[in-house]
């Protein structure tokens, strides 16, 4: 009956619903919880007043279109065509879904990596296609051994999320030499690659698909401000792709959304000019590290994590419970939600490992660390 | 190859595009030109400030889902429940592309009547489910006799748009008496009913699929605040369903957009509570009725309007060219951009009829009407 039979309610409006019902510290949904940058916030009180609330046209606001294109010409030294290359989405999520949509047929097959982010298996089942999950190395590094194996004739995409949530992991330059064996072999296989958490990253830098000339004929990368920006509400992502299937993207695009939220793209168009996306990595660094510091004497072992806002932790010396249920409990027991890691792999195993979201002020690490080093 | 092959560049872009490039006076794409209610601009420029800028809810912020609760209510004395039966969209687009996605099989067929509002039959295309073309009258009612000959074991949907794109037409007590008998008929055919004009309509009052009771279970009714309080480009809309219904098209939502832009559902839900929306159909009116008087000495002649802020006109009388023919040049050599009608109609046949929008302030009113009745 149902096009999707397996879908229940996703885990992070389980979780966030649960921690305000118990009022518990929210380390589950990855969203910050401190101030945005004021510069932001003043744009958008003086934009109000002003003629930003008809459609911008279908594929974005045009000097926004501009200035995406610039910061990719800065971050990656990739030049992009906003006419033909680019598109703003209703978040990565509104690019993901429609990228999948737009280029994925029925019985194609998709490569998934396990674990991964919950929301690219629904689009391939609605496309009738199949998604063929693949295991990552025990310490989430991508098994191109498993990962080759996997590919056949039918194989259409293939998706990566690099910085990966939720283990933080990023892709190395021998991942990316491992992939390009792979396409080589492979000529019809696209790469569909999350790049939400692009400027969160910290020891090592991020190696965006971007910088890959092998890449630039056969990749969509999705992106998203509000990873970037802190600002998760208001749903403005970009997709670039070249625009043999750009043109198939947007063509869905303009029936599924058509355009986007017009003050949120005046807005952020503005900001672009004044804001450093390179401070990002450096400024959650310091939360992680902190977060870190303070979780030192709990009884959780730490993950290691070189990207994205979040922090994997296993509970195996605390409980024996699975993860879900000790993810509830620690809400219930103790004021403080985290994600169960299991909901990121496709047949839900347990592993005793959840995710803390480390985007919080200070004060809330602190007092989330202190109840959980209580444990 | 492509999932859509004859989807070209939308109408409304590609005259929009023209409008700005010829400096013509815009009555083409349906979006007002006057400055929004300073209400609700004063209230953006506050909430900016505020802690607004994180993801609400997957399925609405929960104060504005009560208050379109209370709107339903107020409007058409109908009930719904805010936690089962109700979905914020970004626009109405997105809430017809989803309820779409979630209820249509491969293979379904779905009734669209033809002319119709060009976004219904892309996702249906991409669910390998069949578009029905069923002709409306001349008079652009429904033929209800076609509709039910059309109507087979196959038909899952049937797409109806009250107040009519492009027409200005609405549905009558009849007409409903009329979709009754033909449901019983059809137990498996459910309706989507894309009123996003609801509160535009002029001498007849809107009839709504809520306030019919053998809807109740089968409707999925799409609406959006874009039209009605002049905020075309925030993309916020609306859809209400039953909650089996419903269930599916939150499963579908989830992966699509997963949450809708959050400062502009803060704003939408203050300004509920100060807004009339009974004013809007008085409001349109008049200018429906200054445009008219405007174009009483052209030649054009001009078609019924009982609703939305569109007026078709014939342009017979002045040339005989087709209708795309015509609108390019009437940018060109007369400054004025409106739709061609061709463009709603499946086989695209030219009726020698165009689609003003008169969404606009009075001065842009009487400039454009004093280059159409230079003609
Ligand atoms: C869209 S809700 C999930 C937010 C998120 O990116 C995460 O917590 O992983
Ligand atoms: C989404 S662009 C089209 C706007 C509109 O509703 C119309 O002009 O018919």
């Amino acid at each position: 009956m149902s096009k999707l039979p397996n879908v229940t309610t996703s885990i992070f409006t389980v979780m966030s619903k649960m921690a305000i019902e118990y009022n518990a510290i929210n380390l589950s949904q990855g969203f910050p919880n401190f101030p945005v940058d004021e510069r932001l916030t003043d744009i958008v009180a003086r934009l109000a007043k002003e003629n930003v609330h008809q459609y911008t046209p279908m594929a974005g606001y045009p000097p926004l279109m501009n200035k995406i294109a610039k910061l990719t010409q800065s971050s990656y030294n990739r030049t992009i065509n906003p006419d033909t290359d680019l598109l703003v989405t209703a978040g990565a999520t509104q690019g993901i879904f429609t990228t999948i949509l737009a280029l994925v047929k029925e019985n194609d097959e998709v490569i998934i990596l396990d674990p991964s982010y919950d929301s690219y298996e629904s689009p391939v089942l609605l496309c009738k296609a199949k998604p063929v999950r693949v295991a990552l190395n025990d310490d989430y590094t991508p098994n191109w051994e498993r990962i080759e194996k996997a590919c056949s004739v039918k194989t259409r995409m293939m998706i990566i999320n690099n910085p990966h949530n939720p283990t933080g992991k990023i892709l190395t330059e021998n991942d990316f030499v491992q992939l390009k064996k792979l396409l080589e072999k492979h000529p019809d296989i696209i790469i569909l690659s999350d790049e939400v958490y692009e400027y969160i990253t910290f020891e090592e830098k991020h190696i965006s698909a971007h910088t890959k000339d092998f890449l630039l004929d056969r990749c969509v990368m999705v992106s998203s401000f509000g990873k970037s920006f802190h600002i998760t509400g208001w749903k403005i992502g970009y997709t670039i792709a070249p625009e043999h299937l750009m043109k198939e993207i947007k063509k869905v695009h303009q029936f599924l959304v058509f355009s986007v939220n017009s003050i949120s793209q005046f807005a952020i168009s503005e900001y672009l000019d004044v804001v450093d996306v390179n401070l990002l990595g450096k400024f959650y660094q310091e939360k992680r590290d902190y977060f870190q510091k303070l979780l030192q004497n709990s009884r959780f072992e730490l993950k290691p994590c070189e990207g994205t806002y979040f922090q994997v932790a296993s509970y195996a010396n605390i409980s024996d419970q699975d993860d879900v249920s000790f993810c509830k409990n620690l809400i219930i027991d103790h004021g403080v939600a985290a994600i169960p890691i299991s909901t990121f792999y496709s047949d839900h195993k347990d592993q005793k490992l959840i995710r803390f979201c480390f985007a919080k002020d200070n004060h809330t690490l602190e007092s989330a660390a202190k109840k959980l080093c209580d444990i």
